[in-house]
C-alpha cells in the first residue's frame, strides 16, 4: 500500500506492506488524516518511533469480525489496550501499560491506505459530520479529556497559551462548553483568525497574572514556565502539549503558590462526536490545505509552519 | 538583642536591633527555634533573603494589644497577610500577595531573642506540648496542608521520597492519620532510625513504580524526576520541598501518564497542635541536638549534615 514512513526521516513509500488485522481487530481504509504537533515531534525524534505515523483519521471499515462495522465510516481511539490489566478494568485503557498507540508506539498509523485497530476502539461517525470534520474527533476528544480530569467553574478565569492548532481546538471546546477562555499567542495574524472564529485573544505578553486555570498548548518547553507566571496561587496549570526532551525548569513557584499541575492527553471519543454532531463545534475553518499522501513530506513542511493551523492528508 | 543574621553569610550578632510591634502585632520572646531545609536554602542564596532567618519556634508573648495573649506560650503561623485581599477574605492569607513571611520574606525571623507577628498568627500551645515539641508545630502543620488540598484514600499506595527531617515529619503525619506510607531514601542509617519510629522504609532504588501518591521531600532538584518515575498513570505527585534554582526536567511523562502534580507549602496550625496534644504525633525523637543561639553557625553546619534530622536553637 501507499504510506508515509518514518525511519530516521519521513518519506513516501508506494509499496509498504498492508497491515493484517488480528482477532478482534478491524481493517480500515483511511480517507482523510490530520497532521498534529505530536507527528512533527515524532519526526524530530520523539519516542524514537519507526513506522507509519498518523493518529487523527476517518476511514471506512473494510474487514472486521464485528459485521456491524463493515462498510461503516469510523474514527478510532488511538490506544490499543490489553483489556485485562487494572487500568483496562477501570475503563482507562488509554493508560494500559501494555498498550500500543496508533502511529506513536508499536503500531503503524493513519498516514497510509490502511490501518488496523481493535474493533472496540472504533466509533461510527454520524452522516452529519463530514470527512474533513471527522479528522478532528481525536484532537477534540483530547480537549474534552480535561473535563474527565477536573471540574472547572464556568466563571473561572482561563488562559490558553499557544495560538496554534492545539490552542485553537482547546479554546473551541471550552467555548462550546460555555467557558470564556482567552487565547494568548505571539502571532498577530493567527490571533486575528482565532478572533474571527469568535474566540477571545490577546498577545501573550499582554496577559496579566491571576488566572484560575492556564492551559499550556504551546508545544514548547518554555510554555510551562510562562503558565506558572500567569496562574494565581492555588490555581491550576493544565499541560496539553507533549514536548520531547528536557528543559531547565524551576519548580519553586509550584510549591510556593501551591499550584496544581495536571497532565492531560487522549480523551474518549463520545463527547467529541456528540459536540460535533450537535453543531457546537465546527473545526472546518482550521483546515489550511489537504495534500495527497504522495505529497506527505510537503504536507509535513506546511504543518510545521507556525502560520498554519491544520493540514490534512487525502489517501 | 542577640540574633543570627543572614547578610551574604550567616553570623551571630550580639546587638541586633529589637523588633518593634505595630498595631495588631505581638512581641514574642523566643524560647526554642528549629532549623529547617528552607533555612539552609536561604543561606545558599534562595529568595536572596537578608535579615534574621528562622520560622519554626515557640516563645512567650511579652507585649500585645490582645491582653489575653500576654504571658502565653505560643507558636506562630509564618505568613503575615494583609487581611483585605481576595486570598485573605477566602481564608488563604498564606497566599496573600502582600504578605511578609517570618524569616523568609520581608520580616525578621525566629533565630533571635525577639520576633514580631500579627496577633492573629499566634496559637497558644497547650501545656501538654513541651517547648521542644512545640517547635515542630510549623513543619507538622505543613505536612497537614496536604489534606487541605486533596483527598487521599486510606488504602492508597504512598511513597515518600527523602529520609531527611521533612520526609520523617510527613511520614509521621500520614501514619498518625492512618495511612501506611513507605519512606524511600539513600541513607541506611537514617532509614533504620525511621524504621525504629515505626515507619515503613525502603532504599529508594528498591522501590518499584506504581504508587498512587508520591510525596517529594528530597529537597533536591532530582526528586521530581524520581517521583515521576515511581507514580502510576493518573497518580499524584506532591511537591513538599522547596528547591531554589532550575533543574533540567522532562515534563512529557506528566502529560503521557496524566499525572497530577501538587505544590504544597504551609498549613494551618490547628490540626498540627491537635494531633500533638492528643499524642498522635511525638516528634521528640527527631531532635539531634540543641545549640545556644551564640553557636548558631555551628548549629546550621550540623543541620546541613545529611545524617542529622532536627537541630534546635535555644535562645
Amino acid at each position: 500500500m501507499r504510506a508515509l514512513v518514518l525511519d530516521g526521516e519521513l518519506r513516501f513509500v508506494p509499496g509498504y506492506p498492508d497491515p493484517a488485522p488480528m482477532s478482534g481487530e478491524s481493517l480500515v481504509r483511511v480517507r482523510r488524516a490530520g497532521i498534529c504537533g505530536t507527528d512533527l515531534e515524532l519526526v524530530r525524534g520523539y519516542m524514537t518511533y519507526r513506522g507509519v505515523p498518523g493518529h487523527e483519521f476517518v476511514g471506512e471499515v473494510v474487514a472486521s469480525d464485528n459485521r456491524g462495522l463493515v462498510g461503516r465510516r469510523v474514527a478510532g481511539e488511538i490506544n490499543a489496550a490489553c483489556g485485562r490489566c487494572g487500568f483496562c478494568i477501570d475503563g482507562l485503557g488509554r493508560h494500559c501499560p501494555n498498550r500500543t498507540v496508533l502511529g506513536i508506539l508499536g503500531r503503524d498509523g493513519a498516514f497510509a491506505e490502511y490501518l488496523v485497530l481493535p474493533d472496540a476502539n472504533l466509533h461510527v461517525i454520524p452522516d452529519t459530520i463530514s470527512d474533513e470534520a471527522a479528522v478532528f474527533v481525536e484532537p477534540i476528544a483530547a480537549a474534552y479529556e480535561i473535563f474527565e480530569q477536573i471540574f472547572i467553574r464556568r466563571d473561572a478565569k482561563i488562559a490558553i497559551l499557544g495560538d496554534g492548532r492545539l490552542g485553537a481546538i482547546v479554546a473551541s471546546v471550552l467555548k462550546a462548553e460555555a467557558y470564556e477562555p482567552v487565547v494568548g499567542g505571539h502571532h498577530r495574524e493567527k490571533l486575528s483568525r482565532l478572533a474571527a472564529f469568535g474566540l477571545k485573544v490577546e498577545l501573550e505578553e499582554a496577559l496579566t497574572p491571576g488566572f484560575d486555570v492556564v492551559i499550556d498548548c504551546t508545544g514548547s518547553g518554555a510554555g510551562f514556565g510562562r503558565a506558572l507566571a500567569l496562574v494565581r496561587a492555588r490555581g491550576t496549570v493544565i499541560l496539553k502539549s507533549t514536548v520531547g526532551g528536557s528543559a531547565a525548569l524551576n519548580l519553586a513557584p509550584v510549591v510556593i503558590n501551591e499550584v496544581t499541575v495536571i497532565g492531560s492527553r487522549c480523551g474518549r471519543f463520545g463527547p467529541a462526536i456528540e459536540a460535533m454532531a450537535s453543531g457546537r463545534i465546527d473545526p472546518l475553518a482550521l483546515i489550511e490545505g489537504t495534500y495527497p499522501i504522495e505529497d506527505g513530506v510537503a504536507a509535513f513542511r506546511a504543518a510545521a509552519s507556525p502560520l498554519n493551523f491544520k493540514i490534512l492528508l487525502r489517501v
